[in-house]
């Protein structure tokens, strides 16, 4: 078996439940937060730093890959593992959210997606079989198809297609793949309308894959919708298959969506605010450029036991960000993937426990959501 | 002794010769490639990384320090070293090259400079004393004096000038310091002109300090002509201290140096051209983003061990360079710095062998100077 899936243990007091997924790479253990790598780089890491972090999947995906340097490439150079120095599991989006929401001219029709290249304008057309055929080229232990991602808002009649068309193409993709190495992925759409997402799960789940995604979230709703939604589906998901919460990488929406018995997590979101200046801390964000920090000796996060923490005072820190130095946007990307792996390390010893409630509890209570610059 | 250094070998055939200072840090075989740590970060690269290339020092600059974020914040920190977490020995040079070539509307009188800060335009004045202030603020364990560094060309008399001047504040310096643990360097100026060279390094020898840095080269000047005045005043310096030949990067001409008796060496070469795409290799220059390695599976020097030409593939690099990512300018810094010191190091073994012209021979033979793009 090339993919597997354990579960371990389960709150009794919540949805919560941790277990561990087996690739030809190693192990994962879930809940996980998977860095964006999205374009075969997890932004300014080396691999063997992200194995020091502990960090034992990162996504990738085929939207950006093809257009640059290309699948084919990537494929000639011994698949995405070997191009990228990266030896421990991958996982590799279609670029269905990619398409619709970075391409200009997106012409969606049944049989695909046209769009043009924001690099060099250059026409791509995607389909489920393609997309296939990118991920089998790519190689990456997970792989999802090709999905249609409705923006938010959109009108009932809209997300109603963008979801008969999603499992259409979930259709032709299980019909496209042949046996191999790689799992793949459905992924549930239906917006923020309830019934179009028990449509769209039953559809996906009746065609059998390894994993389920629910995307179509974390595109510009209110986070209590998606929690609302999640709540009322989450108990008609297969309970032996991982569920692959697309999109969310805010620690405090990272616990609530465990909570609700979700297992899989990506966002650029940590490595993204890091390059702007932003770290997460047990006590709310604080953005390093703030004046407050100029003779600063504490590290970014006293209770952190990061390399960055270890090593380096924010007083530095600010200073070298300031100059518009390299090295702070490596060492606060380490610390907020150190802080996203943590947080999740943590939430499965506390399901483990049976003790989640009281570790999202006093997380959320400690963690002031604006950030808490000037006030430490 | 908080500063000693020991000559341990020369090769008779030439004026090469190989030594090792000691400073309160740690050790530093001669001859060295100081790597430029200006800004208090060497560029792209942690501490620990220079460490495993083999880097045992590295040099700021009081002149960049001073500007931001202040010498003062630097001591209140805890000095240059724990500020920018670097336990190994550093070196700081005085700004007086770069108060010339980098600030607006410079002043130089006999009493000192006053020149705008390019960051922020606030007026500052450096006084030869002042500089001895600041580098104890920062402690590094090698410390420049200020001096007049005269433009390429100059006149006579403008050199001249500079060449009294330098003196002067040498002089000043030289009862302004204070018993400690840092050693002080004179600076040899007098451009292009061998008999101010000789006037100043005399001028400068009887005062006498722990080192003698030779500058006012690299400013545009042919090489050739600086390795003539070289071999003329090489002589007159002192066996028994070590020589710094200031602004000194490039692969051959660092071997050329070292030929003429030269043990110390830094420049912003290696780490400025790796962020612009190239690298050294033992063929000459590359730069990585030439269309011929577009799916190159080679690392950037077949016969180099650094971390980045054991773990990448010219293929990758492109790719990454190309679409704007950060980890290939720390690769390829990675690989220029491991390179320069590479260098050194078999520079060293040779003249304990007594084999320095063949090997200098073998590598300039085997070096494109104007580079090797294409042709591999």
């Amino acid at each position: 078996m090339s993919f597997q899936f354990t579960l371990l243990a389960r709150d009794k007091k919540n949805r919560a439940r941790t277990g561990v997924i087996k690739t030809l790479h190693g192990e994962i253990r879930t809940p996980v937060f998977m860095p964006a790598g999205t374009k075969a780089t997890v932004k300014t890491m080396t691999p063997e730093e992200l194995e020091k972090i502990g960090v034992d999947i990162i996504l990738s995906n085929i939207y950006h890959l093809h257009l640059r340097p290309g699948c084919a490439l990537i494929k000639e150079m011994g698949g995405l593992h070997k191009f990228m120095h990266w030896n421990n599991s991958l996982i590799a989006d279609s670029g269905g959210y990619q398409i619709f929401s970075l391409s200009p001219l997106v012409k969606v029709s049944d049989e695909g997606v046209e769009f043009k290249s924001p690099i060099d304008g250059s026409r791509h057309f995607f389909t489920p079989e393609k997309v296939i055929d990118y991920q089998l080229a790519l190689s990456a232990d997970i792989a999802m198809i090709l999905d249609e991602c409705a923006p938010y808002p959109a009108s009932y009649s809209q997300v109603e297609k963008a979801v008969s068309r999603t499992s259409d193409w979930a259709k032709r993709s299980k019909d496209a793949l042949k046996d191999g190495n790689q799992a793949f992925f459905g992924i549930i759409q239906g917006g923020v309308y309830q019934d179009l997402r028990m449509r769209s799960l039953e559809e996906i789940i009746n065609l059998g894959f390894s994993g389920y995604a629910v995307g179509g979230f974390s595109v510009g709703e209110p986070h209590e919708l998606m929690f609302e939604i999640l709540k009322r589906i989450e108990q008609f998901l297969p309970e032996e298959k991982p569920r692959y919460l697309m999109g969310l990488g805010n620690p405090t929406s990272l616990l609530e969506a465990v909570s609700l018995g979700m297992d899989m997590f990506d966002s650029a979101l940590p490595t993204r605010v890091a390059r702007n200046g932003t770290v997460f801390t047990r006590y709310g964000k604080i953005n390093i450029r703030n004046a407050a920090y100029y003779k600063d000796q504490k590290p970014l996060d006293p209770e952190c036991s990061c390399y960055t923490c270890r090593n380096y005072t924010r007083a530095y820190l600010r200073y070298l960000y300031i100059a518009g130095e390299i090295l702070p946007l490596r060492l606060m990307t380490w610390h907020n993937l150190y802080f996203s792996t943590w947080l999740m390390e943590e939430a499965q010893k506390a399901i483990r426990r049976g003790t989640f409630d009281e570790f999202k509890k006093n997380f959320m209570d400690g963690y002031i959501e604006g950030g808490k610059d000037n006030s430490q």
